[in-house]
């Protein structure tokens, strides 16, 4: 978010975004669900919207009417203080609404969004509503890249498709030195800059609290596809040394032997990018792996990965922003957590069990949504996100 | 089929069913997969014309090209000689190739196959296909009517739509009288008629062969939901004596507690059908039941589902076409019964295994695709198709 | 059963014969239950104890006093009339009661039975249910081999037992000529003799009623490892052409390559028996095959399975007894079957869906438990019995 | 541990108290396993002392001779470095080795150990692998107790049984003080105390290390029964409010209502323990949660689960060791964290993905296996171990 602009323009820049993140598909490919974690295209287009109608315009403005009575039902998500929710594995047995009924949908709220940003006088509470829907919007626009390059990737035509990345997909690495971190205290989570308008953290960053930490080297580069079939080829699949109990589990159940996207032909590495299929580039960061897979290429080059708050305590040294890096951190409250009142309250703690931290942004995160406290978060197993490996010892 | 057409003018006929069948359709709707058992519309448009390119055009018409290399592996069904073929449950994640291009697809074969009927000098062997092909594209227009009718009956918006059912859907029952048949030897299976052109059988109706029949009493008229109501109010459901080991498992497992599509609302009957929810009529045929609630409710009554034979013998007295009629016969093979060679020979014969024969048609079933020796099959749990129940005592 | 036998004595044999079949076991095979299927031993010899205590004492012999009020809820079947029975795939984690308690129950009811047999003047009705209690007891009988056969034979240490065969139990195939069955009307079905006291049949084999049979012929001699390894050599579990779709999805699902119990090591087919692990012995009726594999077999043959009426028709010319004999029959009622009143009507008709049936006998079926009517039944992937193969074409 | 005696009478010690623990079981208690989580009593007995013939005498007791060679198949646990073991869910399908079996294995492992162990000039790495052998015989101690409990706690007849608990079972809650904990840095881990032979820790306790802490309010008492029956009253498992998300879903779909071992019967609870059924006592700590309970049950309090590094900074001051207490720290290795080489190194490390650390010990801790520095661990929803809750805010 580019906090100079008003509050009008950052909403018709965010909501512009993820239309244009859509522009190069087919009708047909909003509406599938390969698999439960990644959502059809067209819920996220009408999820979102769906949230600027509930939490601002149903309560705040006055005389607005509902677009639709079963669009509340269809485009929920996890509110569950907000009514019923469509079961997250059947959003893709949904062919209606149709994709034009969404984009209707969002021309209306928009319409009406466009309206009382201009002429409301915004409390303070109504004021980090809306910066929170902007934040969550962009949230959404990552998985709709990350769904989009899913379903596309296993469409047997594997096809190419224009996508405005913040950043070249596959980003090159910088050689990069070592960073080494002393012993000793420090501070981490969100700090307000007092800066007006331009704000804002997720409850997840919170309370700014100290950590005592000991001295670590980071690597200054993320593990490239080159570094990375190293492990490949030295047998890192077929050895259970280097995994995880549960990495070990998954590797086997599912027949893991490559990044996701990754196809061997003929004895040569192919990618699956929104360019097609191409060759693997050795140079560029590793992509697509899950924690597992990360934890185990460390544990194969004797180091470890990084703490989140090893990764904040030397953020301003890093070279970061092409990949989510895997921390090896629960993802787990800060002193102080607090949850929200309602249902905006259910943002994030609830995902406090069972997930990790990943630190940094991806070449799918929108300009303005990235800052060093920010805290990602998936299952270990999970690799559809653009995630890749830095080292600690 | 009607037999005094050319075959170039039943080709265009039964092409031309397909596509009216679709007509109400939005683009989304040809996407979906909501279970394994039901194909996206697109599937089944695609699948019907990678028939003809693959059994027709290509080994027979000189010069033929393919549309598009990629077609084949997509649309590929249980052939196995043909190439591997894409898994069914895999059918509703693939958002490419489109509708347009399917359609596109479509006219191409279809210029194709226009071109090559009205200039070939068929072979026998080429005609009996190509009788194959039309029989096969009238299979398929049922099972787009009835996965249609899933997809939308499964959304939350319950859409109504313009359907061509050859009979309107909920057919009246009329009165009828019991049929009794005498004991006896009986025969059984399609006769050929020897009318030139007209003669059309599945493998699985030869060969023509004697049964011995003990007397039995069908009942002139189907069941109805007035009736099958009864059976309901009475605890049918609740009541495992009336049920199959299997059959009650199935109840338990999947809490069944009525037909397909039926709603109670506000202590209420409503029904789906194709004009939306519509209250129960109590005088139609029930429809959209298992063999194992066929099976219950004749037990409950007292009394037992016909065999297939009887059915056969009884047919020429039986006013029969608006429900597929569950009997208690196992589909197996006739005496004489074999497996032609090639592709088109994995027809039939690998489903006798696990399924029941269901006699009669349905207001789903083309004009032409009936007859008194027909087998349709299906396993005794599945209730998607306009399935109904006939007694016998 | 020896009909020239008094009833009692008739109850002593068949109650001694269940512990013979167990003398070899350790008290912790009476325990385990590796797969669904399997039931515990302990819980056979329970489960027919509680049928004498249930349908016999407690409603007929006076003053009787239940062995232990928990008995009837462990130890209760399929019968759903009385009470909650326990979930069948839990019988395998109840280490109570004990083995002694099973005994100790199993003699405390054979003591009052004695009594009551030697006392009481029998209805009919209750003569027939003696009757039908010790064939059920015979049936467990042969479960209890066939279970005790999976459990030592997927036990690592794959022990050797003293099992009491009713024949060897890898039966020498006899030389045999063909059968041939000429086209007409056969009588099946049971025919009570009118020998008093010796007439016994199940449900399922009445009534007796007329078939119409086209010319079939039937081998003389069972098929043999040696020519079922033609089969397997011949490439028969790799070419999806020989089997049914839900065998083919069967074989690969499961990685079937092989009959039960044989095991390939160092290149050579071994085979577990109760003597432990053995050589395949290629002259031997192959044993442990589904109808899967027997219907792929005979279609690789260029044959086929003989329906249960073919098998009747010829049975008195056939050399059977040491193999169940699958046939490709579903397992349907018979014309003017009905399921008798109360729990001991729940006996058969229940399972009259999605079975296959079985002729003939093993070589761990009764003395005196088996007759050319018999209908044995079992699901078509199962192959824990001592099941073969007769061919017909 | 009691570090005074000699090693050999420390050996004989443990060994004991894992027969006293089995006194009470009947043979076939020995052999089943409800859940993969639960392994049969055999196979704890038979692994343990797996465990002393595999790494102690073999490579270390001149002509030492196998027991039995299968033996070290069927007990191996998840020491991948050593056989290919037994899938862990097939434990309870094997009868063989029976229970005398393992006994002799016992006894006979037990008197080489004895003659070992009085003869060897122990090097300390040798020294130091036997204390692990010890400590890990203990902690199977406690596993054989929930297990056992699991056991027969599933049985129908709910049988009870003679345990030796280190404490009462249900463990008196004493009144105790809140406990303060002020903001700074605290030293965490493991310290030697130099005192010979008594020094032992697992390697997931080092290395020692400080850690910030925020202020921290810890409650001197565990939480009871009765306390947690008001959060159950208040509605607690029906509100989503209170759960991670992963702890809804799992309450949903196992229909979780109360404590594992709790039975409502007649509007009354009861509480299955080693005593049998005993009406639930409100003065006891609640046992037999799950992480997801106990958090749940902490947020309704308005208050939080205390983080491991809270609980044994506080340690001194905290009446402790009836109930493990579930934190809110998932298990993660200590800075300075490193694998052992060899088999003996996959011991802690493996499983630091997706479980969550339990600080403090309960009434089935063996004497001298528990100190402030202990880190347990286990999934957030397992509940048979003896787990309970403390609160923090």
């Amino acid at each position: 978010m580019i906090a100079e602009q008003t509050l009008t323009a950052q909403y018709v820049q965010v909501r512009m975004h993820s239309e244009a993140i859509c522009r190069g598909l087919e009708t047909e490919d909003y509406v599938v669900q390969p698999i439960a974690d990644v959502s059809p295209p067209k819920w996220h287009m009408g999820h979102t919207t769906w949230f600027w109608e509930t939490f601002v315009l149903i309560p705040n403005a006055p005389g607005y009417r509902l677009f639709h009575d079963d669009f509340s039902y269809v485009f929920n998500s996890y509110y569950e203080t907000v009514g019923k929710r469509v079961l997250r594995t059947d959003r893709g047995n949904m062919s209606r609404p149709t994709v034009a009924g969404v984009y209707a949908y969002r021309a209306y709220v928009d319409e009406h969004m466009g309206r009382f940003l201009d002429t409301a006088d915004l409390s303070p509470d109504l004021y980090a509503l809306i910066l929170l829907g902007l934040n969550h919007e962009q949230q959404h626009q990552e998985l709709l890249i990350t769904d989009i390059k899913y379903i596309l990737g296993h469409n047997p035509l594997l096809p190419a498709i224009e996508m405005p990345l913040t950043r070249f997909e596959e980003g090159r690495n910088d050689e990069a030195k070592d960073i080494i971190l002393s012993e000793g205290i420090y501070t981490i989570g969100y700090q307000d800059t007092g800066q007006e308008g331009g704000s804002f953290c997720f409850d997840n960053e919170l309370d700014r609290h100290n950590v005592y930490l000991n001295k670590t080297t980071l690597t200054g580069s993320l593990t490239t596809n080159g570094e990375y079939l190293e492990f490949m080829e030295a047998g890192g699949y077929q050895n259970f040394r280097y995994w995880f109990a549960d990495g070990w589990a998954w590797v086997n159940a599912n027949g893991i032997l490559a990044p996701l996207y990754w196809h061997k032909i003929d004895g040569v590495w192919w990618n699956y990018t929104f360019d097609g299929l191409v060759p693997v580039d050795i140079n560029e960061p590793v992509c697509h792996v899950s924690q597992y897979e990360a934890d185990a290429y460390a544990r194969w080059k004797g180091q470890r990965l990084p703490t989140e708050f090893e990764w904040e305590a030397a953020a301003s040294e890093l070279n970061w922003g092409t990949r989510w890096e895997w921390t090896n951190s629960a993802y787990l409250p800060y002193p102080g957590f607090s949850t929200a009142e309602g249902a905006v309250g259910e943002y994030n703690g609830k995902f406090m069990s069972g997930q990790i931290v990943l630190r940094g942004a991806s070449v799918a995160t929108p300009d303005g949504h990235s800052r060093p406290t920010y805290r990602n978060f998936f299952q270990p197993d999970k690799r559809w996100q653009f995630t890749g490996i830095r080292l600690a010892k």
